[in-house]
């Protein structure tokens, strides 16, 4: 991927850091699918489907604990 | 997402951390499937499936993790 | 949940610790699924399927590791 | 469990901790479903289904992270 | 396997990393399967299937832990 | 298991390393199915399938994650 998507896992707030979470989740994907034609027509798929819901719920939370490991978990931030 | 839902990973017991991973888990599908009239639909679903139930624990024991770990594992509390 | 379930993750060997694991990760369930009805009746049924009994090892597994870490291993532990 | 079976997660070479992940996973199992009668009636069908068993395998290594964590890798053992 | 693919795990960029994490998904597919053909046989299929999909960015979720891990998480990269 | 197959989790490369986790992943399947005639006949079945392989990968990469630790990361070889 050309694109630079991806310079830093550093983020202000754990909030903003789950948001980065889901898009490491998302550019997963997106990787192993780059159609977005293909992806876009599987939304509305796994968007209903109960298992699919909390598989990505998953690979986000592996995803936020790289990332909040990387922050020192925001113990600083008030 | 406007609203700020997460400005710690601290709290006050390991029992608030494992609410507080309750909280990510749902933040987690929620991202995914923003629309709370289709979540509410799915919940009934595998609110009676053994294999999701099981997978939603999953996603919670993965979140408290983070939390713990973030917590120092609450040594220091009674 | 009003009741104080979990004050602590220490516990005094390795074995007290991987039960509380088991009781994380059936904690993890009850939350989603609140209905201790609904819980007996899929009780049976996850109850002999392979699958599902191997996932809820891995949820002890995984709530294990935190607890492990917790309690810095029990390595001074006889 | 009245049963003292994991006293403590020291092991003397990294196959002796890939033994008790082993163990652990199965006693995931049992605590799930302890009925032998159960267990040994579902053997043969997982043992012949090639997911379950790569599912077992990632019990073993959840398990084996602990383990190995808990042993400092065995670095010093030859 | 003869060639050498992976000499280093570290990277110069959080991207990197990740694109190396993807590689490393593949090659434990490829360890696995190693016939070419029947991996670029089975590509569209999982390519349009969202539970494989998920699973994928799971697998590259976990390798990217280690990675990170390895390289500091890029915290002083800028 | 009388046989010694696992006596170091230290490798002298990030490959091998990979290579070694691997083998734990097939060990882990070997001690749950211990018939070699039994694995080799599911081997063309699992070796087609896409989720098994992408699941194969996945044990393979939290194998990794233990031996890279174990490994430090090989930070100091080039």
């Amino acid at each position: 991927m050309a694109d630079v998507w991806l310079s830093s896992l550093l983020t202000s707030s754990p909030q903003e850091g789950f948001e980065l979470a889901i898009k490491l989740a998302r550019m997963g994907v997106k990787y192993t699918q780059p159609s977005a034609e293909v992806r876009d027509r599987l939304r509305p798929q796994y968007g209903e489907d109960a298992a699919a819901l909390i598989a990505s719920s998953q690979v986000v939370a592996i995803n936020f604990q790289t990332i909040a490991a990387a922050n020192g978990y925001w113990r600083d931030v008030r």
